[in-house]
């Protein structure tokens, strides 16, 4: 995969870039990221990208001519170009799978900024990370980025992807680690029994408790097995008697 | 306001700090920003902070002793701790506005890795900034710090917040700057009319528009003007003759 980001910013992917996951994935080369500063095809002599708005108003607009000239230089038919905007479809982890089966993607991020309408004429498709205002556009294309680079075959280690919170509609189930005991609080005593199956019922049955009782919303996207479904049923009951 | 965050990866946040609106809040005393690597904290000679999860199971878990000990070396009564996890509220403009009247925020990253489920007993809220997963909490918790930062009194011009996607509960209006002509396309004529009077009613009237076709649930959330109503029966009007 090929990812070109188009920003005002670039020093600021610095870190992200060199990091663990997504610094493997680069130097193994699953996905090539080049980050382009717009503002170098800015044809006036101040390389000045912004002007006051149409109509009047707070703040400064960016220009059509150095993000859309950037953008031609980059663009062939292989391309998805993604504008990161508030007013985009909010991204959902479905939607970072379907991103990490394209062949190239060209992400533009404003900073703090309004853009010119007409960019938008040349976008395939907008995106937001969720409802809160950034200063700019650069967080929000990182996020895009790591959500869809993990995915990538060989990125991590495939069988990590199975308990992610989200990825089958659920909540992870809580994890314990050494020592057995942490300031007077305990390991529950499934996982210490060695006794597999109990440990899968056990956490399959917190997972949908954790599911239930903090993101409600999620379950109701979901198809059950018959297994979680009496589960529910049970934890459903619960409520009822701790309610009364 | 002070922010501690916890992390293993302290380098990826030199470019978010050292960027723009943040920057200057830092530089401006506005905002105190320290990242603390929880590394340092571990108590084991090889500085192990992560561990083999009880019950078996894929991947490694971050264990309690270093982020805790870390987190017992910053906490104060006037901390508010949060932990970065996909289990979390989900971040929204409202929440931001609420937390940036914090006077200290501590803020733990994790990477790649669950937690030992006893870390939750000290913390004060979990925050996800959407439904996706993320190779860490480090991007995560940049999102929050960037939507709280720019909402400090001082951090930008105050009126720019006005017209913010999500502010007042509607997208934001289309902008347009110069040239009047870009490859065909001009700017729309009440733009160019100089008529205040008509300009706020066109863009109030775009706003309400962009956010009926793009995001009709913030519709469900607000309360309207009259005004605001009026346009709102038009547009839904106009959506009727389109279907027939």
């Amino acid at each position: 995969m090929k990812i070109d980001i188009l920003s005002l910013f670039p020093e600021m992917f610095d870190g992200f870039l060199n990091t663990s996951i997504i610094k493997r994935a680069i130097d193994t080369s699953l996905v090539e990221v080049r980050i382009h500063d717009f503002r170098e095809f800015a044809d006036n002599k101040h390389k000045k990208v912004d002007d006051y708005p149409y109509g009047g108003g707070q703040g400064m607009v960016l220009m059509c001519q150095p993000i859309l000239d950037c953008l031609k230089s980059l663009v062939t038919k292989d391309s998805l170009v993604i504008l990161m905007s508030p007013q985009g479809q909010t991204l959902q982890q479905a939607y970072s799978q379907k991103l990490s089966l394209e062949k190239h993607l060209i992400i533009i991020c404003g900073h703090y900024e309004g853009f010119d309408e007409r960019i938008r004429d040349y976008v395939d498709v907008e995106i937001s990370i969720g409802d809160y205002v950034l200063t700019g556009g650069e967080l929000a294309s990182m996020v895009v980025c790591d959500s869809v680079i993990r995915l990538l075959e060989g990125a991590i280690r495939e069988t990590s992807h199975e308990d992610d919170s989200f990825s089958d509609g659920l909540l992870e189930y809580p994890q314990y680690t050494r020592p057995y005991e942490y300031d007077g609080t305990v390991v529950p005593d499934v996982l210490m029994s060695g006794h597999h199956e109990n440990i899968r019922k056990w956490r399959l049955q917190q997972s949908l408790m954790k599911t239930y009782y903090k993101r409600p919303d999620l379950l109701q996207k979901r198809e059950f097995t018959e297994e979680e479904i009496n589960i529910l049923k049970e934890i459903t009951k619960k409520r009822l008697i701790l309610s009364l």
